[in-house]
């Protein structure tokens, strides 16, 4: 790809004393605890986005809160950068370590502390997997709500990093709207509580900050979170429109109408073929748009939910309605939809956008996405979140060609100003990373964005904490 | 009361300026918008907390953003402080100016903009009471969730302030999760926007941290808020119980069993006797503690939920349960409810605390209250959002007795330092304002102190907004 991922330059002082960083961090956690030979470090050189790579000066991976301090602490003496790492799912490339940065990896961290039902509430170490956490509080009929499609492997540590969604956010929203607090390490070694079971806190909402800080803040060591109770039932229905402007003005009458399904998730014609051809799910194959729309609770409230939504769908001409007939039929339609992604690679490469827009938009922009589209020759699958309005346009190309390649990243961008320009925004739950942080000065103005920096700056003056991500490599401030 | 809410002391620099800047404002914005002689200055001289006043240098009310963005713009460059004002109903002082204070109150820009249901949002001015959004949306079948006791005066921006809540906040969250974007004012008079009507933003979520700002990181000026469908129905029960721990014990089993009624207020039996008198709202008058109950849904949504908590309750040997048979029965449970404080008013002086407390530990506060108030002498009514361990314990005593509010004023503080250490927080909705700025070093380290007022600083380096909130007086950088 282009130098649009350029990285920082590396701190040639902190190249230049690699070896005593090594062996001071060796001795600090135990050998067992830190990566330094070429052939370990490369796992850690990219992460989902794997657009670019880069080797890290070393990885660390502390098994306590204390552990993580004494490394910060460590790190900030010496103004070593430093990128924290959980899974390495980032699809914005919010992991890909700098050169000369110390990968602070979460893995072993992988704990849960505390379940506390009475508080909705569990306490978990920051390295533990989202899955893990709904797979714990299962038994007592609770899960935690924010499902990315990366869940078996994701963190919630990253998971707080991006402020990370999934299909069911629709009604439970997203990572911020389900974590209660937090224990961070800041940059300097201090540890400091934020938030907690009980309701608000006083004094600023540092957790909202924190949610969504993209590594940049301090690093996330525990994380308490809400938990909510298994509905009674839930059934995911199948509609199928004869255009993609049906199907998106559906979703908004149906929201503006006051219904709340649990999900509600658009494909259009290519995405239903790739994922159709992958999974086997029963998707219809002659529409050009289909919704999943999920309903639950007991069978009566699915039943008149689903009525009102039938109601909707067919004053937009709906084609087909199917319902699920079994727990095997549900599962086969999410595992349709979860692996659009992998599904996706199979058949080509691809860049996959994470736009945001107002609801009342959403015709407007797949239209014009579908002419940007053709404008650059490209092929473009939707699949999203269409009850947020998130769209992940999946822009497929040809990687070994330079050229489309090229034309590709073009067209991205050209979708994500569209976007913006809808009044919606550059990333619904995939963060800013190392992708879009150019495009960061579409969304914000300067002063926005100056605003941003003070806040970071306040947290870690010296910018050694994932410092090449979210922000415009150049209008930064002086450090 | 006692110099525990000593204000900072005046800037002789403003203070001898007194008469240009009247002029300069005057000028500015128009003689209309300029509140400076003594009689229409005195309105703002306190608010719903009382317990200290204080006559503002003068009181601006601008009609626009950029009229905010003038007034702050020139207030800035003479480094005049300024404390921002919605109705002043703040139970914990945040509006009290300072004496060298410019208020700036929004009481002029109170017009809805703008009601966008396929988006779920409707955008208002910072004015706008919060009562106000839900009349305009209510003949579309929708709602704005937060329902502080206050509602018919309070304003948007003042419920952002202090990330305000209500009874109904148990199911639908607190301002903070019903807030999607903000118009904001910077002190220098930037004008920044923040969040949106499209899900999360990209960069930090700057949103979350203006939520609960009590007006230190600039002035709101127009706020996008989440609306939300009305259930079919709603229908409140009261629930009678022989004691108070019996009550407590139930709201944490309900919760732990994953049932989320829609509001979930506990009474104790000086609060029943209060209100009843009041309201005649029909509480048993034979129990020691009550919790009125609000489920909502179609009919056999609620008669099963209920069903759910009745079998809950009688484990806890209920002693009276109670469904309203009508909506005027309802309404009048709400009224009782909702008139506490006011009731509670007519009978004698009181302080109102807001701790809140995980609600494993609601049972043992409860307890250690009452002991509190026995040790003092001094009657205590319990009111408050049981459902989310948010804690309003009223201590009654007599204001023309020092001795008597001195004592009050130390149990208080009991109370509140007895919520942090069961695990809970000084304040679940009031905010910390004057009231409890001293208190803030019993929940935060210096840690965390110094982290909340580096971020303050990001925003407003010279501490001219709100400067005498929040933080303790002692303990604050030099600016």
């Amino acid at each position: 790809m282009s130098d649009k991922f350029a990285f920082l330059p590396p701190r040639q002082t902190v190249l230049s004393r690699r070896q005593q960083i090594v062996d001071d961090l060796s001795n600090l956690l135990g050998p067992e605890c830190l990566v330094h030979d070429e052939r370990g470090l490369v796992p850690f050189e990219t992460d989902a986005f794997v657009a670019c790579r880069r080797l890290p000066l070393a990885v660390a991976l502390p098994r306590t809160t204390q552990e993580v301090s004494a490394v910060l602490k460590y790190c900030h003496e010496r103004s070593i950068p430093i990128v924290p790492r959980g899974a390495g799912t980032s699809l914005s490339g919010g992991a890909i370590p700098q050169e000369d940065a110390l990968v602070v990896g979460l893995s072993k961290m992988n704990r849960i502390l505390e379940i506390d039902l009475p508080n909705r509430a569990a306490v978990v170490q920051a390295g533990v997997t989202n899955i893990a956490v709904s797979q714990a509080v299962s038994p007592h009929g609770f899960f935690y709500a924010p499902d990315p499609s990366s869940q078996l492997a994701c963190t919630i540590g990253g998971n707080i990093g991006m402020n990370s969604g999934g299909a069911h956010c629709l009604k439970y929203g997203v990572t911020t709207n389900n974590l209660l607090g937090v224990t961070m390490v800041l940059v300097d070694g201090t540890v400091i509580e934020l938030g907690g079971k009980a309701l608000d806190s006083g004094g600023y909402d540092l957790l909202g900050l924190v949610c969504g800080h993209e590594g940049q803040l301090g690093i996330v060591t525990e994380a308490t979170v809400r938990l909510i109770a298994k509905p009674e039932g839930a059934r995911p229905v199948l509609f199928g429109f004869d255009s993609s402007e049906a199907a998106g003005d559906c979703v908004a009458d149906i929201i503006a109408a006051g219904v709340i399904p649990v999900a509600m998730e658009f494909m259009d014609k290519p995405a239903i073929a790739i994922c159709e051809a992958f999974a086997e799910a029963g998707y219809p194959l002659d529409v050009e748009a289909l919704l999943i729309v999920e309903v639950e609770g007991s069978e009566e409230e699915m039943d008149t939910t689903l009525a009102g939504i039938v109601a909707i769908a067919e004053r937009h001409k709906v084609k087909t309605v199917r319902q699920s007939q079994s727990a095997m039929q549900a599962a086969l339609i999410w595992k349709g939809r979860k692996s659009a992604f992998g599904a996706t690679g199979r058949i080509a490469d691809y860049i996959c956008m994470d736009g945001t827009v107002p609801l009342s938009q959403l015709s407007r922009v797949l239209k014009k996405t579908a002419e940007i589209g053709e404008r650059y020759g490209l092929r473009i699958a939707n699949v999203f979140h269409a009850g947020d309005g998130n769209m992940h346009p999946l822009i497929l190309f040809n990687a070994n060609d330079a050229k489309d390649a090229e034309r590709a990243e073009e067209a991205g961008n050209e979708i994500l100003k569209l976007c913006v320009e809808a009044g919606g925004c550059l990333t619904g739950e995939h963060g800013v990373g190392v992708e879009k942080r150019d495009l960061m000065v579409h969304q914000f103005s300067p002063a926005d964005l100056a605003q941003q920096m003070a806040v970071r700056a306040a947290f870690d003056p010296e910018w050694l904490l994932n410092p090449s991500k979210v922000f415009p490599l150049e209008g930064r401030p002086a450090v």
